[in-house]
Formats: C-alpha cells, sequence, structure tokens
C-alpha cells in the first residue's frame, strides 16, 4: 500500500530514538510534499553530519576550523574509510588552555554538555561516553573512552585529576551507571563527585517527592 | 557553540510537525554518531521522497509503476524543473476499474486514507486536501484540490457524486473544517456525510464522555 520510497523512509527513520513507526509515516508524506528543493535541503542536512570530526580527549563532534592545525592534537584529522566518523584532533574546549585540565566532568550525551556549558558555571573539561545501558553496563567503546581518560590523567595530571563529576542523570538508571562509573574511575581523582540534587527553581516544595525533599536538605547552603 | 553540521540540521528539522529544536538537537548527535554508510543511507531515504509524484485526481503521492502508461491519466507525468514533485497520471486506487467513481471520501493527510483502506469497507476513492487551517479555512491549493474533484464530477458523474464523504477528525478543529468543506461541495453529491461518532471498540461506557456517549446513542443500530 505503501509507495517504496514513503516505506524505505519509514524503515529507515523509525528506528531513530524517539520516532516511531506513526511519526515516521507522517513525516515522510508531509516531507514528500515539501516540494524537491525543500527535500534536497533536508538530505543534505542529514549528509553534512557526516563532516562532523569526534574530538580525540573528550570524544565530542566537532566541525574542524579551517584555520585549525590538525596536528595540534594528539590524533589526526582523516576521514576514516571504515564508515565511521572521523577521528579529530581537540575540539574547540579542549584546546582552551584557559579551561581546567584536572577537572573533568564524565556526561552521557553531547547535549548534557550543551546544558553544563550554558551555566557558565564549569571550567573544565567533559569526557563524552555516549549513552549508557539501561543496566549501568559499559559497552566497548565506551570502555576505550574510561581507558583514554584514564591515560590522560596517568600522563598529563600525573596519576590523579582533582576532580571527575559524573554527571549522569538523577534517575534509577544513571544512578546505577554512576556506581559504575565511580567504580572504574576510582583512584584516579582526588574527589569523585556527582551533581547537586534538590528542588528545581520554580519548584514547590508542596510537590516535591521525599527523595528530593530530602537531598534538598541534606544540601542547603 | 554548536558545531555548524548539527545547527544546520537543528534548523532544518525542527520546522518539521512534532520535531521540536530539543528533539532535533538529539537526532543530529545520535545520528552523527551512526557513521558515514548510515548517515548516507538516511540522507538518501529522504531525497528518494523527491521520486514519488502526485495523482491527478486524488492527490496522493505514488511511485509510477514502470510498466505503468503515464499518458492513462489525465496528467502526464514530468519531473517538473520549479522544485515541486512531479504532476503524475493515475495512482493505483483511481486507476482501478472496480473502485466506485461515485463515491469520494475528502480526507485531509495520506496517513487516513491509509487507515481507511485498512478498514477493506470503502471501495470509493478519495480526495487528499493536505492538512487544513485550524480556523478550518482553504489554502488556495485545497481550493484548486476541491475545483479539480468538481470539475470530475461535472464531467465523469454527470454534475452529481453519489455520496461525498467528509472524513475530518471529529475534533472542534475537524468539525469547523467539516463545516467549510460541506458548504464548498454543497449540490455536487447527493448525499454529503461524515464519519460516525461513537465510543471506541475497547473502550469503556463509564468513561466515555457525554458528547461521545450522545453521538453513541444517535447513531445505535
Amino acid at each position: 500500500m505503501l509507495p517504496n520510497p514513503i516505506k524505505n523512509f519509514v524503515d529507515a527513520f523509525a528506528r531513530l530514538p524517539s520516532i516511531g513507526p506513526r511519526q515516521a509515516t507522517r513525516l515522510a508524506f508531509y516531507i514528500s510534499n515539501l516540494g524537491k528543493a525543500k527535500i534536497r535541503e533536508l538530505a543534505e542536512a542529514i549528509a553534512d553530519l557526516a563532516n562532523l570530526v569526534t574530538c580525540s580527549r573528550c570524544f565530542r563532534a566537532y566541525t574542524p576550523a579551517s584555520g585549525q592545525d590538525p596536528s595540534a592534537g594528539s590524533g589526526q584529522a582523516h576521514s576514516a574509510g571504515s564508515g565511521q566518523v572521523g577521528k579529530g584532533g581537540l575540539c574547540s574546549i579542549c584546546s582552551d588552555s584557559t579551561r581546567d585540565k584536572s577537572l573533568i566532568a564524565v556526561i552521557e550525551k553531547e547535549t548534557d554538555l550543551l546544558s553544563l556549558e550554558k551555566t557558565r558555571k564549569f571550567n573544565g573539561w567533559y569526557l563524552v561516553l555516549g549513552e549508557l545501558s539501561k543496566l549501568g553496563e559499559l559497552g566497548p567503546e565506551q570502555k576505550l573512552r574510561l581507558s583514554s581518560l584514564k591515560d590522560f590523567i596517568k600522563k598529563e595530571l600525573s596519576g590523579s585529576a582533582e576532580e571527575i563529576i559524573i554527571a549522569t542523570n538523577p534517575t534509577a538508571y544513571g544512578d546505577l551507571s554512576a556506581v559504575t562509573l565511580k567504580k572504574e574511575l576510582e583512584g584516579n581523582a582526588g574527589k569523585i563527585t556527582r551533581l547537586g540534587r534538590g528542588i528545581p527553581t520554580g519548584g514547590e516544595i508542596e510537590f516535591a517527592d521525599e527523595d528530593t525533599l530530602g537531598s534538598a536538605l541534606d544540601r542547603r547552603l
């Protein structure tokens, strides 16, 4: 019943997180009605994501600045033929000498990095792990990134960072991951901390659950 | 802060229905981590939507079958250079001679057509209007499609269809659109109807709102 291009689109996009077959079908028909020029624009916006490279230190995606020397980082910018997004040099955060290299936030997603940067209260750098399994287990890529962090700490920070903030979500799953990560990183930092919990700004005490309110009491200042 | 390819993706995709800037940002990073091959696959799935043509009678998108004679329809298959999805001949429903040409369902979206087809209870054809404004006003493209329908009724059905079903959603907005459409189509069919309202299969009387329950009483059989 579905025309082939619609079917292929639904197959490909329904696999993306938070897009199901229904939304994918609606999108497919919507996009098909936008006209050739808009369709091309959307296709190119996706294709361009392949131009991002991964920072060799923090593993976040970035576009190498045209004026930037790729050999500045420990890695080398190259487009990998293996179908992987290329490994790059250092991103703007990791190559910023005013950033405190001894303060590291371990995060799951690049969007978490953006949120933390918006606070303008963090002057360290990030290790982007990628989303952790719901059971708090580490995948092979995540283990690789953690050993890359430990190597950095050994070589550049004489074996111990000042502080590692395990910035996983304050959820049951995030707590589980935090336990795993803490075990994995023990001995690599003076302090291993997590983000504070409490009532969010704008929230009301009356409606806070007892766990949140307990945390708010513990962390009062 | 956002790398350019991510920013461009978010700009383009956040404009699509039911995708906001947050989901677009999460998708951008997720897709960028899929690797070059998967990224190309997604880009091609979008680009291929431009290969769909619009049925010259019902205006739904379809892929012209390779063996089909495009001159069979009143239109001519051609890829328009104007940036528009090409106008085609007749789709599989409109060229199906066992379908009742005198029974027409006016629908908003192609996904509504799919749902109605799944019932296997409708043997007429559809006029796909495109989503109507929340105020029930008709856009220029929608006026064009309605006059195309009226032309068809005049030429092929000697001025009057047997029945036109106005299959807009049973919501306040859908009701408003139905009023507009009914006014627009008056005199072109023996009957102008809407889909029945009542308690959905699996629903419970206890939880049905009084409007739904009232409709269920009216339409009992």
